[in-house]
């Protein structure tokens, strides 16, 4: 049918289901009304970043008017910033699993109560590139974890529970597609590596604490390349995640700054 | 000496040290001038919330002229926001470990640039009480895991280092103390559980996923309980872990609101 799956027996049963963190919910909002129509979420961890995407898809949607701005639908909470441009949503999740998870719980739920159909969700902004050229784009066909292994360990009240972390292959390969109409950037699909931690995680010498010698960063990454990490950031095992079980067909493309 | 202990041998060959996410550096800032004098970090989840605490400490502390409003130190970075009043510093870290484990990092080598001296730093904000009356306030003696051991795992390239997460039990006694001239908020000392799920991991029924039954829930929220779990939130183990491993006098302080 096309909707998202809200696995959750519970729901039915509430009178009311407030998004907290995003500033809306079935009472106070006509969730059909304002949201019914979305076919594609962008999310991204920065709120500048997310209301410029914003800006940019309604210029090359047409849908700019001089002068007018994009207002935050979630202005009422400071945690996330949710902005709109025709068909697409943009909004940020802030840095790290923890962060990205309640805000996608949230919009799932949102996507649910709006009924809205067929929604493709990518996930965009930039990471860390592993043995690729400055400036690439990385497509992630699976995330990985800090093992490589393409799973997502989520602790549900103390038990781990294992969930798994593919992407949507077809979605991939169209990406890459589009790809090829833009020369500037060199575009790549592979996995990306998710941790928890962005310093000694992920092998930065330059934090408060460095418990790792340069010898053992450099064994650690040529590890994590053969097994094909091209790229290392910190939310997509638990986005991975979390789409494949709700039934949205999701993505990563992440650019490779430095 | 009472300075902030940085365990990281590679910072002294650094020629720049650039605190990304704060948007601050060692070559483009002054810090021991603009940071030197700061005995007092109070660090919480939202930035409206610890501009409104700068606010009322500028006033408390016969710092506020008329009108005169605090500025965003990190104004440049949208990841996190940070007020000062008189020698109290108030910064923002978003939801979730990894979010306050980048912002720690950058803040615990922001005062060892800065030079200063007995630190204290203080996580404030909300969170969900175990057992205990609506309005009261927890002082953590421990944070704990979800399975209610006082550690905080860090993976560090792949492997995992299990780090203490012991509080200042002085600081705690003292923050209890100071809780009897106010009497409007019953306070206590007692464990705080750290998640890294607002959902299915603290047991709340309406996330997007809810893989656990009512009975599941009540069953290990009474086993917390029993272990002197008293209120649960997504920060408190690592808060503890770095703080205890820089030297710095750390407490969470959280209320409990519902």
């Amino acid at each position: 049918s096309g909707l998202v799956l809200v696995k959750n027996p519970h729901l039915d049963l509430m009178e009311e289901d407030v998004l907290y963190h995003l500033d809306l919910g079935t009472k106070t909002h006509d969730l059909p009304a304002m949201f019914g129509d979305i076919k594609f979420v962008c999310v991204g961890g920065s709120p500048k970043r997310m209301r410029a995407f914003a800006q940019f898809m309604r210029r090359e949607l047409g849908l700019a008017a001089a002068g007018e701005d994009v207002a935050d639908i979630c202005a009422g909470s400071d945690r996330y910033a949710m902005y709109r441009a025709g068909p697409v949503l943009s909004i940020s999740h802030g840095m790290g699993i923890p962060s990205i998870s309640i805000m996608l719980h949230e919009l799932i739920k949102l996507l649910h109560h709006a009924k809205c159909r067929d929604v493709t969700i990518i996930r965009i902004g930039t990471s860390g590139g592993l043995g690729i050229e400055a400036g690439s784009v990385v497509i992630t066909d699976t995330a990985v974890d800090s093992s490589f292994q393409p799973r997502f360990e989520q602790v549900v009240l103390g038990d781990v529970v294992v969930r798994s972390t593919e992407l949507d292959k077809d979605l991939a390969e169209e990406l890459l597609a589009c790809s090829r109409d833009i020369p500037d950037f060199p575009t790549l699909i592979g996995h990306t590596m998710c941790t928890y931690d962005f310093y000694e995680g992920q092998g930065r010498l330059d934090g408060a604490l460095c418990s790792f010698s340069s010898e053992k960063k450099l064994e650690y990454l040529r590890r994590a390349y053969d097994a094909g990490v091209r790229n290392i950031e910190m939310e997509s095992t638990a986005f991975a995640a979390l789409c494949g079980l709700c039934g949205l067909k999701g993505e990563c493309c992440r650019f490779h700054l430095l």
